[in-house]
């Protein structure tokens, strides 16, 4: 059977393993079956933070390489982009050829985000592309992220009231992963 | 000659060219070619943005393909963590079995760094765990990003004035890789 790594930053939300249930149950309806990182293995005998932390990461990196697909909730986290932890597995799966696809649960461009995290207008720079407050290029690709996610793969967007947890694109991943990696 | 693919947010800054030459100086005095993302070629046809962003992400891929190993700078990028780009592309190097090292131009953990974002002080879930102001699990295991990042490579800390462009933790990267990867 075909599985998922379920990426994304609902591991840090209250109700995360309820929410990983969802996703899988979600999955396995269509004939999958998804991968949560709260499920994994890990070591016994890591107790000191960064130990742990090490076991967490080798319990992920194991499921990825596992699993055929990747589905990421990219959904901005802390500022206005992704969260990073999720992006590393995304681009990590890419570059092992998995099918990967990803949603965000918000609409507009990364430079619209940037602009309202920004708290003031932008600048410009000599050729009169807007610059953030620390004088930093805001790249306006038209995309909802960095161009390194949205030109990597196909991100569902979709402007959702539960911007972490909603699962609309979820299951708009879940359907194009069945045109794409039948189960 | 090996090379070392360039990742960092400098890209981004008004001297991006000048601060790429810089490190390709110091990687040419120790033996090592560096492959500058601004440097890629890019597709003449590729006028409309996201068929522009598609080829820069093609170019930069690779890049990071030929490169031997990639050096990143995650100093945070608008928010308490690295940018999004640059980690989509350790994600993807670490994949491919590449050498990657990174450094990071501040000191102290991700937590403290989430703790100034968040502007409050953090709650806490049933198990005693700190919360942000949305109510997501902080984590913290003394690393200074997400530890999808900070587990898999080494990143060198170092306070510096100029954040982003201090190549004090790149040199630490440089001379850290003639030990690991000599030229």
């Amino acid at each position: 059977m075909k599985s998922i790594y379920l990426a994304g930053p609902e591991v840090f939300h209250a109700d995360a393993f309820a929410l990983g249930r969802a996703k899988q149950a979600l999955c396995g309806a269509v004939g999958y079956v998804g991968l949560y990182p709260l499920d994994g293995a890990i070591e016994a005998d890591a107790t000191e933070p960064r130990d742990l932390a090490r076991s967490i990461y080798r319990s992920n990196i194991g499921m990825i390489r596992a699993a055929d697909a990747v589905i990421a909730n990219l959904t901005p986290f802390r500022g206005p982009g992704a969260d990073v932890g999720t992006v590393f597995e995304v681009g990590f799966a890419v570059a092992l050829g998995k099918t990967v696809l990803g949603y965000r649960n918000v609409v507009g461009s990364y430079a619209d985000r940037v602009r309202i995290w920004n708290g003031a207008d932008f600048g410009g720079d000599a050729d009169g592309r807007p610059t953030d407050r620390d004088g930093l290029l805001v790249e306006d690709f038209g995309f909802g992220d960095n161009l390194m996610i949205d030109a990597a793969i196909t991100v569902f967007e979709h402007e959702a009231a539960a911007s972490l947890t909603d699962l609309s694109g979820f299951t708009a991943c879940l359907k194009r992963l069945q045109a794409l990696l039948p189960p």
